[in-house]
C-alpha cells in the first residue's frame, strides 16, 4: 500500500512514522509513506499556501493553486489511480468497516487541510472522498492522517505478529470489548475473577459476552442498534469458546 | 492545563509536540505535557510491561504494577488532583462538547493502553473515564493523546490567533461546515458562486446555512437528530449574518 500526505506540516509525521510498528511495517515494505509539502508548489516570494474567504468570516483558506499543483506533480509520476481523501471534520465518518475497505486500496493519498479548511474547487476536481475522525475540530488533518495510516496499517498482513489479535478487537464485532487481566491474581486485594481462572472456555465465553454487552449497553448503547450486530457477535463467541484459539495463563 | 502522558512509547510524541501552533502553546505556558515512561517502573531484568490475558485469547495486556506505580510517583509529587483518563476504543465516544469540559479540567491524566489493553483494576483504581475517538482501532492510545490534546489546545484562550474561527468550525454548531473559497475567483473553469462576491451579508449567510444543511443531510443525517442542533444553528447564523463580524476578501 502506498500512502502520500499533501501537508503543510511535513515534520509533524517524523517521531509517528520512527515509532516501533511503523518503522518496522516501512522497512519490510508493507507500506510506503511520502510526504509531500504544499508550500513547495507556491511561486510567490513569501510562499503563500492560503488566503481570506469569500463571503467574509474568519480564519483563512488553502488555496487552489499550490494543493492542485502538489497533487498534479505526484500524479505526473504514474502508478495507480490514488484514491484521494480529504481529512475534514465535515466529511464521513470513519468507522472500522471503512477502515478496512480503504485498506484494500493500492494508493492512498490524504490532503491534510489546515486553517478553516480547502479551496472547494480542488476538492471538486480532485478528491474521493471528505473523511472525519470524529465530530471534533483540530488544527488540521495531520493527526486525522496518523489515525487512519495507524489504523489501516494494522490490517495489513504480517504488520502484526499475532493477526489473530485484530479479529478479537473493540469493533471487529460490533461490540465493546470485555475487560482484560493479567498476573498477579490479587492486586491491591482485587483478585481476578474466577471464571477466568476456571478453565472452562465455553464459560470464559459466556463471561466475556456477558462483559462486552453490559459495558456497549452501558457507554455506547447507539451500537447495539447497528445492523447485524448480534450475528457478528455470536459468530465471534461462538468461534473463541473453542480451546484451539488462544493460550491460557494460568 | 496541566497534561501528563503514561505511555510505553514517549518518543513518538516528539514532533507532534514540536509543531508549530503547540510548540508555541507550550512555550508561552498555556499548557504543559509530561511524558511518563511506563517501562521506568519496571523491576525485572526484561523491564516487562505486559504478560498474557487470563481465560486465554490473543494478544497482551499491560500488567497492574509497573502503570500503577508511575501514577504513584505522579501524585506524589502533589499538585491539583488529576482527572485520569484510559484512552481506548471500548471508552465513551469523544465529541467537541466533551473536548470542552475536558479543557476546563487543571489537570488531566492520560493512560495510552498498548496491545489488547491494560489490567481492569488498575482502570477500577485510578481511571475517571474511559474515552474513545472513534469507532475503530488503533495500536494504542497515543494518537489518540494527540487527538485529544490538540482538539483541547485551540481552546485555550491565546492558542489561536483568531479565537473567533474556533465559534465557526464545524461541530461547533452541530452542523457540518459549507464549503469555503477563496482567490482566485476562477480556478480551472470553475467560479466561487456568485453570492459569495455579493457583499450582502444575510444572503451569504442564509447560502451558507442552506450548504451545511444539505452537505450534514447527506453526508451525517445522525447529527440532524441531535438535541438543540436547530436551536444552536439558527443561533450561529443569526450572529454571523452581521457585517461586523469576520472581513470580507473581495
Amino acid at each position: 500500500m502506498k500512502i502520500e500526505i499533501l501537508t503543510i506540516f511535513p515534520d509533524i509525521f517524523s517521531s509517528f512514522l520512527s515509532e516501533s510498528l511503523l518503522a518496522k511495517a516501512l522497512a519490510k515494505g508493507l507500506l510506503t509513506v511520502d510526504l509531500i509539502n504544499i508550500r513547495d508548489f507556491t511561486h510567490d516570494r513569501h510562499r503563500t499556501v492560503d488566503d481570506r474567504p469569500y463571503g467574509g468570516g474568519p480564519g483563512m483558506v488553502i488555496k487552489p493553486e499550490p494543493l492542485s499543483e502538489a497533487i498534479d506533480s505526484r500524479l505526473a509520476l504514474g502508478g495507480p489511480k490514488p484514491f484521494i481523501i480529504n481529512l475534514t471534520p465535515s466529511g464521513r465518518l470513519l468507522e472500522q468497516v471503512l477502515v478496512g475497505q480503504l485498506a484494500q486500496k493500492e494508493r492512498l493519498m490524504l490532503i491534510c487541510g489546515r486553517y478553516e479548511g480547502v479551496d472547494q474547487r480542488v476538492l471538486d476536481l480532485y478528491s474521493d472522498m471528505d473523511l472525519s475522525i470524529g465530530d471534533y475540530v483540530l488544527n488540521g488533518g495531520e493527526v486525522p492522517a496518523m489515525v487512519l495510516i495507524e489504523a489501516m496499517a494494522r490490517l495489513i498482513p504480517g504488520f502484526l505478529s499475532d493477526s489473530s489479535s485484530v479479529q478479537d478487537d473493540s469493533h471487529s464485532y460490533g461490540l465493546l470489548e470485555h475487560p482484560l487481566y493479567t498476573r498477579p491474581r490479587v492486586f491491591r486485594s482485587l483478585s481476578v475473577p474466577p471464571v477466568l481462572l476456571s478453565g472452562h472456555h465455553a464459560q470464559v465465553a459466556a463471561y466475556r459476552l456477558g462483559e462486552a454487552m453490559a459495558k456497549t449497553r452501558a457507554v455506547r448503547p447507539d451500537l447495539l442498534e447497528k445492523k447485524d450486530v448480534m450475528e457478528r457477535t455470536i459468530m465471534f463467541f461462538s468461534q473463541s469458546s473453542s480451546p484451539l484459539k488462544g493460550k491460557d495463563n494460568k
